[in-house]
């Protein structure tokens, strides 16, 4: 091709939010470091650890900064969302999710010769195909069974279920049992403090019966792996859970900024999408530029931010353009710059090729959101 | 860093379709060739040029199969959109929407040095602002102001708006009036096949208004363009439209695909997205692979395709998981592969890096959706 164009950089190091190209994703540094810290101190007086869910953010500078935090490693969800995690440096990755097939098998096998890698099971079948598979190659993979602790979705949900799991994995020398994952996420989302409190309790109690069974069996659980940003600070105090998996504590979302919290921890808002005002052709209303390819809607629509918000409301998101109805007194803001919320944090941030890093009204940094896309 | 780890190409161009790494987006070109040719003809018969829209796809490999097949050129709806094409070699864009902000000028006249370019506008400031930078620049910008037929987001709603943003353009050495730009989105997904030929009419006769307003002014329009999927046979032989910019009539998706086709012209459905069955740990339920991150869900869930649809129904997507139900005889699924047709093609397709481009059941080819995520 005798044309290769480049378009300039979205956003600059050192130069104004307001020079910010927009639709973009935008990371309150401040709100993410007190979040890192409040976290970090939340886990260390629970006496637990911290491996944090890298599916929220998808980038490796994040998991960088929650490792220098104090997090023992990061959780990824698939397995081709691992393989940038390992090429910035990162050598702990649990994938907490079970996975099928001779191609995640053999990616599961090829990530366990360069880094540590502990996986989920909840078939025997799963077991056995990566059992083989890691007997062949001479590596050893860690595997936590699934339990289901109230979810409803993958997870064993009975003892027997368990121990079969617990008997294929001991018939594998490439397999060593790690402990349980045990993960209930539709309790992350209740929006009273106490409805969380209770439900958190009621799946640690649960999550506590499985390790009872397999310690009566001879098995003990040297890690119970679970736990999210709506129930980290029960889950931290529950004596059951030895590390936890919160990942959109760094920065929540319309729908975790919206609940209740009363027990002292309250990560702060930071995440953040700059809009620009592009149409005011007709009368009450103002059309944006990001739509359905600039925020995830699966959560409710995103929330005008900030003095804006007493003029503007979000009502619609079309492919590439918001719906804002106005009120207030009329005055033409064509080119005026939003910030807006987004409902749910973690098919919003797998839109964008970076976060837009900024403080005090300033970009600091770009960071990649190197494992975008990359669901496999 | 010491390890630079890459996971395995997720398709091999010669294997059949079953090697596949899912989550996969699927192209069935057996419909897409159809849907080429089908279209072109329309077109063709309707005396109308065809300038199909890229936000559909964000794949620069379809557009020049489009071209091929006849496209005068193609339309981007944001400016960053426009540069994986620029690059493949594509000369001529429409951008068919407006835009407000420096960066975004700068980009619109760093793309007229180099391409045919034409944009939109709904006010006199964006006419102002890109000319002034046009003159400056001494590139020559075709501009086509957007009339609003019936759609009520962005465009002109009065013949005097009409009047103010040709003289704007009139003032500037650096623009160059095109015609007009006329879209109607809402009514491209009317299910009822009458109700869109009667919609598009009352379209096309808002979009005639305009023009004759213009003629009598003394200013003809070269171009009248617009028109989408849903209303694409209708808009061709409307006798005002010179040119139509369908984007999903390549491929369809679950709501194009459910309404109903009267006239002659229905294109085939050929989008898919491949997913395996990784859990099935519950009883009446299957979890697959494909979520929030892999379907865009604003327009409905997927919907399973082919025979498994008979025993599987995909209720609730979570991040990477979708939930099936299952009806019929009870038999374990682990591992089984679906083919899920998305509710919504175009912020599905942006969730994606490439195409697997598939044929009787083998990967033909992988074509990069190289302009995916670009929002600016």
């Amino acid at each position: 091709m005798d044309v290769y164009l480049a378009f300039p950089p979205i956003a600059t190091v050192g130069a104004p939010l307001s020079t910010v190209s927009t639709p973009a994703l935008l990371l309150d540094l401040d709100a993410f470091d007190a979040n890192l810290a409040t976290t970090a101190e939340l886990a260390r007086k629970g006496g637990v650890a911290l491996r944090p869910h890298a599916k929220a953010h998808k980038s490796s500078a994040i998991s960088q900064r929650q490792l220098d935090a104090g997090a023992v490693g990061i959780c990824c969800q698939k397995l081709t969302e691992v393989y940038p995690f390992v090429r910035a440096g990162i050598r702990n990755v649990h994938i907490s999710n079970e996975f099928v097939g001779a191609d995640k098998v053999a990616m599961a096998v090829d990530l366990a010769r360069h880094i540590t890698l502990s996986i989920c099971v909840d078939h025997v079948q799963q077991v056995h195909a990566v059992g083989a598979a890691a007997d062949a190659a001479g590596v050893v993979i860690t595997v936590l069974p699934e339990v289901d602790i109230g979810q409803g979705r993958c997870g064993v949900a009975s003892e027997e279920q368990l121990a079969a799991l617990a008997d294929a994995i001991a018939a594998h020398p490439g397999l060593r049992f790690g402990g349980l994952q045990a993960y209930h996420g539709g309790i992350q989302h209740l929006a009273e403090w106490d409805q969380r409190r209770v439900a958190a309790a009621r799946s640690a109690d649960k999550a506590a019966d499985y390790v009872r069974f397999l310690e009566a069996r001879g098995l003990p659980c040297p890690v119970v792996t679970g736990g999210g940003t709506g129930t980290v600070e029960f889950d931290a105090a529950s004596g059951v859970f030895t590390e936890l998996q919160p990942g959109s504590y760094i920065f929540l979302d319309g729908h975790y900024g919206s609940s209740e919290w009363l027990g002292g921890f309250r990560p702060r808002h930071g995440l953040f999408i700059a809009s620009t005002v592009m149409s005011t052709a007709k009368p009450g209303m103002a059309v944006c530029d990001v739509g359905l390819k600039g925020v995830a809607v699966d959560s409710g629509l995103p929330r005008v931010h900030g003095a804006a918000a007493q003029a503007l409301r979000y009502t619609a998101a079309n492919d590439e353009h918001g719906i804002l109805q106005l009120a207030g007194t009329p005055h033409d803001r064509l080119g005026e710059r939003l910030l807006l919320v987004p409902g749910h944090c973690d098919p919003t941030c797998n839109l964008y090729e970076q976060f837009v890093c900024v403080r005090d009204g300033v970009v600091e940094a770009l960071w990649a959101i190197d494992a975008r896309g990359l669901s496999q």
